[in-house]
């Protein structure tokens, strides 16, 4: 097979097949594909998009190009949340220890900032002496003793994501609904857990500007978890304000900590109950 | 200037200015601008088209990334021929002597092959000791004596052009009807020339495929030539066959000599006869 070839097969909108997309991915990792060539098909799915098939592909090469996380050892319903990013999104603070205090297990790996949107990790950082890299072992252990492990993404999920998303951070191909569902996924999926919920913010303070956009996105991350039995749940808010009251590391920490004593703001606390019961419910189904 | 906000806005079809395509063309060739952005911006480029202001600021800052060869100092009117490339094209070797002779300066760079077509400068090599590569001095030398340089392209032309295509030969961005327009313009106007032939080979030995490409190409290049005040006439040829009888550097040139002694077949003597007469008569309009 021939990167040249296709790079072109893609810029002239032929559907590339699982042993391209493999290739592709792969050989990137291996650097017998260059940073050059991959930022070029990068382009050409931006402009031409992907089928459905193709995204399926693209998930399952960067799925299998890292460690996948076994939580079979855990009993019990894994649900994972995950928010697309906005301003003042202390959510998951919140969220996990709630929903985990019902029995659900909620193993999530979370993130950096990115542009202009805060991280979850970022945010716990700011509790002096908090740990947030996990040897597989304490991350197995906490679940079991706790029900809820929130620490940060172990460097070999998903590696071909995270060189892919390193080159379309420099090379404006960031904005691609396939390129941006294909990454979320690829690491949900390896982190193990059996069912997702993810809220896709809308809003000028997000990604993704408008509902169409959000529902495309939306629409295909779903795709991509039925295609792995992981029942997904997208659920669109508004990211048009900051959500809550604070912006910022530690002051997100602090109003987390109201909400969870009960002195929340109506509207965070109406958004986290939402989130919360659809993931007590999605648990109960298959317990 | 952020070369990320420009491949966005080229990704985003929004018309690049004068200033963001000579800080992208002047990035690249000082290293400033990495391989992976540029082919990503060319990628966009063959996805999204550009417009011909966009089409002239790119072939001006490819003109001006090298020297400019000023040919001032030879007296006529000084006619370049370039062919797109086929199989079996050696008309420059019959054709530049043939319309010198009439008292017409022909200052042809020429160049390798490129793909499956030969190129002039490896036909001409088959002839034991032939020297292609002259300084300017033996080229402006040449041209007074015998009216006629057949030599090398220099190193130093179009530079911003000799790198760029470098990347887009292991991109999949060589099929781009405004890239290869700026191309081939960016290095005829950087050789000095008043005027300019052209001959689009069109067929399934050429790179433009359809007459519609070539006739769009064509045009581009036209456009091109009058923003310079270059007169650019371009002459659509069939490249469904091979041109003459002969294919292979050594041969080509046996089949030329053939020719101009006067035993060339019926069909590429008219060929080269069209041309000729065409750059004959060009050269009178302004003598």
């Amino acid at each position: 097979m021939n990167i040249v070839e296709i790079i072109e097969k893609k810029k002239n909108k032929i559907e590339l097949t699982k042993e391209e997309i493999t290739f592709a991915v792969n050989g990137f990792l291996d650097d017998s594909i260059k940073d050059y060539q991959m930022s070029a098909l990068l382009m050409a799915i931006c402009s031409n998009s992907m089928t459905d098939e193709e995204i399926f592909h693209l998930t399952d090469a960067m799925v299998k190009s890292g460690d996948i996380i076994d939580l079979s050892t855990v009993p019990g319903v894994k649900i994972d949340k995950h928010s697309t990013g906005g301003i003042g999104d202390k959510v998951t603070l919140v969220l996990a220890p709630l929903v985990a205090s019902t029995g659900v297990i909620v193993p999530k790996m979370s993130g950096r900032g990115l542009g202009f949107t805060g991280g979850t990790i970022d945010k716990l950082e700011s509790i002096e002496g908090f740990k947030v890299d996990l040897t597989k072992e304490e991350f197995l252990e906490q679940l079991k003793k706790v029900n809820m492990v929130v620490a940060s993404q172990t460097e070999n999920i998903a590696l071909a994501d995270k060189k892919i998303y390193a080159l379309r951070s420099v090379t404006g191909t960031v904005e691609s609904i396939p390129l941006i569902a294909t990454s979320i996924m690829s690491k949900k999926i390896a982190s193990g857990a059996n069912k997702l919920v993810i809220d896709v913010k809308v809003g000028n303070g997000a990604l993704m500007k408008t509902q169409e956009e959000a529902r495309e996105l939306a629409n295909i991350m779903i795709k991509i978890g039925k295609n792995y039995n992981i029942e997904t749940i997208c659920i669109l808010t508004d990211m048009n304000q900051p959500l809550g009251n604070s912006i910022g590391n530690g002051l997100e920490v602090l109003e987390s900590i109201d909400i969870l004593t009960g002195k929340g703001s109506k509207e965070i606390v109406e958004f986290i109950n939402t989130f919360a019961s659809l993931m007590v419910s999605m648990a109960k189904d298959i317990s």
